[in-house]
């Protein structure tokens, strides 16, 4: 079949072999089909959804158009954790520590960040020399080393996804599960994993605004995961609000250090902390779960809270800097040496009340604007800039009380204003605290031994 | 809005304002918005569909993209037909001349074949001389000295339709009845034409192969050219098995001169050009009658049948071919003098029976395997070659008579034998009558005064 009648009976809601969707995928990764007829047949794919056969396929043909880490050099489970992302989403840093203080592998291949939310790779290499770039070979270096390493999709890992992912986001074929599923699938099992707990994030910050569409999501990665072999468990999380008390990349890592050195407060923002822990325990406890690693989901929370008291946790951040940043880890020490904001404006309450709710994506938009993400890839960021809660849903706030801090440079003075207003609009203050407390954990999928 | 938010807009099932369209249409007729997003777009257009105020608009937009004819110099109404195509579909030099003759201004621009449906300017081409490519000038000039012309779209004719149409045909885009209102409408506008008779066919044979997907059609097209001030009127019409007895272009060309000099005959298959001739009277009928030329449909059977008795049709017929073609009209009173091809065989029933039915389409392409028509933009049509059908639905057979007579050249030799099978196996012969007999004008939309 030529691409068109390929395209054709995606339109019409056909069903397509996996010979069907190979010669679709190898032939654009290839360059033989254009990026034109690509583009009408994911906005096809978008519309019309797959099946979960397609999936599988899709997800298998995109494996395959690169190469599978081999970690089999390496003893014991490999089990890495992946986020639809969020704001405030710095769970990563913290849980490659944990579990690989514990004696298990996390092969992390992250991203930059695109949109309303940060991406790893760019909060690491607010760290003063951290480089995101290694070769394979010296991926499984550090990971023999340390047991973690945390590095950007090189050329050879699934090129038909970086092709495919590249092309989505410019003509609206971004917002399709199938798609998703494939994208975010072939790239980890390409990581050379056994096990993957998935972090699929729901409410006004996340991608999936509506919880039915996360757990659709969850599940098909779930299955698709299971079917090619790996252990898989997705947790549905909410990002009604920023997880911890920062946004922004410097700022970020500070709050991850600090929860590392156990240097959570009474008093905010460090106090702001505890959602940010609870679900970096809670993933840890998954994997370290399914990974084999302990019997069951409550040991695996008990492994991840030794693992920050004995401060082996901390340690295994600092070995990892050292092995991928080529020089100063003083900053686990120092977090005050990480790159700082120039000036800092406090954003103040103008009513007494409680925080009823938070515009979590706006909150993101305004550490966008400041400087700290991309609006367009060629975009560079300033690591120093971004925001500090003060204030969550459901805390007491008086009139003139500080509600967040903005952290910015003198080239984003003239969006200033702008982005006071969005972070004062972005806090809802009501006279009552919220009736309904959501909770930080909507469920579990997947997870089976 | 940029286009990808445009593009999700549509996805999403929204509504796009004119501006929107705008944007869309004149950004990628200009070349700012790449191939791959307007793809995506029309995509979405073609699963989300428009509302009759985004076609309208589009249809505006597209018109505007180019130059409009004015034939404000020409006296009286200007009208012209178009047929959403169909096998043997001739009917356009029937019409140029009947109307042209009874004082009316059609000034057609026509198009190429594609697919199993040949194309008007193709056929005209198999004529020794006759000049498609005429300037707007000399179009006018044409059309100011005997009242007809057909030539082929120039690029200063709605060069948006140019570019997304040829863009479609291969992004599997093209079955949308919003995009195809508005790529005829569009054109047709174009004209600088005060009426229109659309003729929306329905059968194997046509695009619209189901009855309510045309007359869905018709109507779009007959509100959108109303809304531009145009009268419009659309005939739903029979395409379930060849119109007359030709199919190929210089076959079909010579049809339609025994026509217009009377020359219809009682044996097969000068008989077999009754349909075609129902057809063209009828199309010219309403033509004379939204045009104002009479006050009825029956007036204008008359006067049309007045043309053809006269000679006054076939006059204005070969003075066309003068005026275009630059010499050689003989063929008019000659056919004979058409090229012809070097070899013909017939195609015989294997049994007897009567004809229940026809594979339209099949027989469409039949013509296009024996060089006919074009599988590819490339290829060069030979314009001799085609079938002749002796047979057409009801009529009795008996075993061994012939069914059709093939007109091939050498190049064609090696298709020959799968041509006569497609041909024969396009023909469905059983022992009764078909029991329903389908008329020919399934009825008529629009044509109000």
């Amino acid at each position: 079949m030529r691409p068109v009648d390929l395209i054709r009976k995606k339109r019409d809601g056909g069903e397509h072999s996996r010979d069907e969707i190979a010669t679709l995928v190898n032939g654009y990764t290839r360059g033989d089909i254009p990026d034109y007829q690509m583009s009408a047949w994911l906005m096809a794919v978008v519309v019309r959804g797959m099946t979960r056969e397609e999936i599988a396929a899709l997800t298998d043909i995109m494996l395959r158009s690169g190469a599978v880490l081999d970690l089999s050099v390496l003893p014991g489970k490999k089990v890495d954790k992946h986020s639809t992302g969020g704001v405030g989403d710095k769970t990563s840093f913290l849980i490659v520590a944990i579990v690989a203080a514990a004696g298990l592998t996390v092969p992390m291949i992250s991203g930059r960040g695109l949109g309303h939310t940060g991406g790893t790779l760019d909060k690491l290499e607010a760290i003063p020399g951290f480089n995101v770039n290694l070769s394979g070979a010296a991926f499984i270096n550090v990971l023999k080393t340390c047991g973690c390493s945390i590095i950007g999709q090189s050329a050879e890992i699934v090129p038909a996804d970086k092709k495919i992912y590249a092309l989505r986001d410019v003509t609206g074929t971004v917002e399709s599960p199938a798609l998703i599923c494939a994208s975010i699938m072939s790239k980890k099992i390409a990581e050379g994993i056994d096990a993957l707990v998935l972090d699929v994030k729901t409410g006004s910050g996340a991608f999936m605004k509506k919880e039915a569409d996360a757990i659709h999501l969850a599940e098909l990665m779930v299955e698709t995961g299971e079917r090619m072999g790996k252990r898989v468990a997705a947790l549905i999380t909410d990002m009604e609000q920023p997880l911890g008390y920062a946004v922004g990349n410097s700022l970020e890592i500070i709050e991850c250090i600090e929860l590392l050195r156990g240097e959570g407060s009474n008093h905010p923002p460090q106090a702001l902390s505890a959602d940010l822990l609870e679900l970096s325990i809670e993933l840890c406890a998954w994997m370290f779960y399914i990974a084999g690693r302990v019997s069951g989901v409550e040991a695996g929370r008990a492994l991840s809270h030794e693992m920050i008291a004995t401060g082996k946790a901390l340690d295994k951040f600092k070995e990892m800097l050292r092995l991928q940043g080529g020089g100063d880890v003083s900053v686990v020490d120092k977090p005050s040496r990480l790159p700082h904001a120039q000036n800092k404006v406090e954003v103040k309450s103008q009513t007494s009340g409680f925080v009823t709710s938070m515009q979590c994506e706006q909150v993101g938009i305004v550490s966008l604007m400041l400087g700290g993400g991309r609006s367009k890839k060629e975009d560079v960021i300033d690591p120093a800039v971004g925001l500090v809660l003060h204030k969550k849903v459901g805390h007491p706030v008086r009139s003139g009380e500080t509600l967040a801090t903005i952290h910015y440079n003198a080239h984003s003075e003239s969006k200033l204003a702008e982005a006071m207003l969005l972070l004062t609009e972005s806090y809802s203050i009501g006279p009552n605290p919220p009736a309904v407390t959501r909770p930080l954990i909507h469920g579990v999928i997947g997870g089976q031994k």
